[in-house]
């Protein structure tokens, strides 16, 4: 492909990209190929000499789309959103062009500079606190997923761990005590936190115990809980070295009450050197907003902080920032310098070296598009962007609170996520021997939002019905949500965050549900 | 941005990419700005409001081409190449506007079909043996690197072989045996091995030891090393479980004795859990041509193989491919599937999850740019790209053979790499008492092309000479290369091997070498 063709094939794919968002709305959210579909379409193996764009460009339409599930569809209701601008887009594009696997300073200095820029920028409009800023000890890092930031910080708090715990050891002395404490180490995460924290115990070589949460506290890891855990481990003969705390939790966007986790770690001498980290892999890009900026106030407490602007933030996927309290802590744990990468530069201190802050060693140019889209969008057009998805998701919440007879909500709505399950019809509860179900359905309208003890028998029955609910609503695929279970509750959850996302959308999927659960209420 | 605003912003994009594409090797090759240079151009913060996207565009040339590596350039022969052509920047493009964390099948079927398919493709283009096809128990996974790719193995590889060493135990007995293993497992890898293998071995919180490889084997991993190796570690105590084995290595693009390598696996009872690591990051791309497969045919011995194309095979960073012979191996140890990422076909194992064959969680739709490009240029145009830097690699090599005044190879030139020393001068070589200088340096462009025994003082002297040889011309910046320290032979590397590469400019940076080499030693 020489340069003429290149403009004449990239102006057909931009045609066809513009086309595509503008009518994703229009497209089945959610694939429904069978598995193995696309094997069937495609030949067994490359072509033996080149084939022209416009044969391959055609194959898109009818290969590539029918397996799609369009994130960007504001029928997209599931997980979380997966937000892509057209500004990211071009970031993409001449992220491509630069191509290199810029390990370091020297392969590309801009690589490096626009990243330490840009993740400054970022943690100034998110008020996080100073000590992430890279001018003092601190500083961030663009990762590729919530959960590569997890393994990485990790590793390093593990690291960090057993070097204090050896530190006046030497030879097979340290070596025997280092084997000793990595039997004993275990990583700690709620039972709401994402389990890539559970897989980066696995990566990392070490336990994992996760802290119970319950629903009377939204489903938040609360300091009591916390300290209980470190209690029982201490009380095992184990070492816990590390916490994922969590900015909005997968199932239900809670908040972990960090101030109170905070107070843990400073009133107990024993467990100062354990690592905190924030996941606010979602609910992160939320903290643009100055009504949510206290959330962050304790975070100069913990070590690192992490959030997708591939979630929420007009930017595509991957762009994951991992802000570090010390940078040293990951230096210290990842840094291996063989002769063909040394330099000057590095070599004498003066630059940074993003390798020695992740897993992989080589890096693409993800701050690009991170700059083009905090430009164009500017920091009221971020914060717009967010407050409108939370009126919005303040609106569904008030639609499902209203047909009380149809839903109950499960935990407090937030950042634009509603989760709810069906209610027991009145009927069913009246049946019941101590006559008082309506009672308790009417409960988690009330100021807790909290689901009312139901026997297990009514538990199995409301679970058996959302489950059907989700699942229709699915199969017809006019919207895609996802369900959750949540301490034995069976729970949809509606998250619409895309760019393209309005009220109509909301309105039509809150139309589908209530249909669709009348309807299954019916046949029973 | 609307549709209209970025049809116009991308086609603007697209020129200045051509004309970039067209003009990269006027450009200074390496960057030379001072450290911090792009923190003093740009604002302290985001602006308030959006801006245009003709603002922004016309910082790139200003702001961000300065601090640019141009890896494109044909004037770049450092490291090894980074491979970008056009349909890869239209996949990369393509892949944004269909942003998705695509982490399971139902996520977004085509992107793990899509997947799969291609690296079939790839795996039978690169005569890899059949084992490594999806259509059995293996099959192929794009990581973003191959550190990546090796960390990835290596957590399976250890997972492996501790669930297989205490396979009868349980509770207690178990855990105590599981970390008694893990403080003796030791992950092997030659001296010449990629740095990534001992990074990999921090991460995975395992030993590490390296393998010695010695001039007189080419640098190459031999059976009797690894043999040697293997009986150390037991009358240590220690485990080895784990081995990376390099087809091209970084210092010198050496080949290990694959053969012999597997017949002492195969050969030794007690290692017969040994992973072996197949890390063909660069020379794998050869793999394309008959010439080369001959290569491949003891690989379905050993577990795993990666090989990047965005390195040499026209794919932009990134796009390591990651075969395994057991996808099994990698679901066991990576897999943690809780509610919210259930669905029927993946309960059902009809479909692959590729989430479960690496450490992140969310993954790009990296297949389409592989696709595009495999499409575009078809098995015979990647072949002719390969052979076609083979041949002005050896073409390279010969020039610096006919100037044995100046140069000696220090390996066999391989893959179209050179690594060379400088000569030292013949006066001073009689200068010295034992007189044999001469015959010494006249050995190395014989048969063996291996460096002779110099002493001490000579090969000093030798290295002072080649280092300010190399720090001259990357400083003067008309081409890039890198210097490599090996066995204490500090020696200068060219590889240049991008699309745009030709015989001129490898015939420049000869002349530049020549010309530079005679002014550093006119000084002495």
């Amino acid at each position: 492909m020489n340069s003429d063709e290149f403009r004449k094939a990239a102006h057909s794919a931009v045609d066809e990209i513009i086309d595509y968002c503008d009518t994703v709305q229009d497209r089945r959210v959610v694939s429904n190929v069978e598995p193995g579909y696309l094997r069937k379409l495609l030949p067994s193996g490359p072509p033996e000499d080149g084939e022209q764009w416009a044969d391959i460009q055609k194959d898109i339409e009818s290969k590539i789309m029918p397996g799609l599930t369009h994130w960007q569809s504001p029928n997209f209701m599931a997980f979380f959103p997966s937000n892509v601008t057209y500004p990211s887009m071009l970031g993409e594009l001449y992220s491509a062009a630069f191509s290199a696997p810029a390990f370091n300073w020297l392969c590309s200095p801009v690589v490096t500079e626009l990243e330490t820029v840009v993740l400054d920028w970022l943690a100034r409009i998110l008020h996080l606190p100073d000590c992430f800023l890279s001018e003092g000890e601190g500083g961030g890092v663009i990762q590729g997923s919530a959960s590569e930031a997890i393994a990485t910080v990790m590793v390093a708090a593990r690291e960090r761990y057993l070097t204090a715990a050896c530190e006046k050891l030497e030879g097979k002395e340290k070596e025997d005590k280092r084997n000793q404490i990595m039997g004993r180490l275990v990583a700690l995460g709620s039972e709401q936190s994402h389990s890539s924290t559970a897989k980066a115990a696995i990566i990392a070589g070490v336990r994992y115990r996760s802290i119970p949460c319950s629903l009377e506290d939204d489903l938040a890891l609360t300091g009591d809980q916390f300290q209980a855990t470190l209690e029982q481990c201490a009380s095992e003969g184990l070492e816990p070295f590390y916490l994922t705390t969590t900015l909005g939790t997968t199932a239900t966007c809670a908040i972990d009450r960090f101030n109170k986790i905070k107070a843990v770690k400073q009133n107990n001498q024993s467990f100062q050197n354990i690592w905190i980290h924030v996941d606010a892999a979602y609910a992160g890009a939320a903290l643009v907003c100055e009504e949510y900026a206290h959330l962050a106030k304790d975070f100069a407490a913990f070590d690192s902080f992490d959030m997708n602007m591939h979630k929420w933030l007009l930017t595509n996927f991957d762009a994951s920032c991992l802000f570090v309290r010390t940078r040293k802590d990951l230096t210290s744990a990842l840094s291996i310098t063989p002769s063909y990468l040394r330099n000057p530069f590095s070599d004498n201190g003066l630059v940074t070296d993003y390798r020695d802050w992740q897993i992989p060693l080589g890096r693409r140019f993800r701050a690009l598009k991170i700059w083009f889209v905090l430009r164009t969008y500017g920091i009221n057009g971020l914060k717009a962007h967010i407050r409108k998805h939370i009126m919005l998701g303040e609106k569904f919440a008030g639609w499902v609170r209203q047909r009380e007879d149809l839903f109950r909500i499960l935990t407090p709505p937030a950042f634009a996520l509603t989760v709810f399950t069906l209610a027991l019809p009145t009927h069913e509860g009246s049946q019941l021997p101590n006559g008082d179900t309506e009672t308790k359905v009417n409960e988690c309208l009330g100021t807790s939002n909290i689901l009312p003890r139901t026997s297990t028998d009514q538990m199995e029955r409301a679970n058996a019905l959302t489950k059907s609910v989700y699942e229709s609503i699915n199969a017809a695929g006019e919207i895609f949500l996802t369900s959750s279970v949540v301490n034995g509750v069976y729970a949809i959850r509606v998250v619409s965050a895309n760019e393209k996302t309005d009220e109509e959308h909301l309105r039509k999927a809150f139309d589908i549900l209530v249909k669709t659960t009348e309807e299954v209420l019916r046949k029973q």
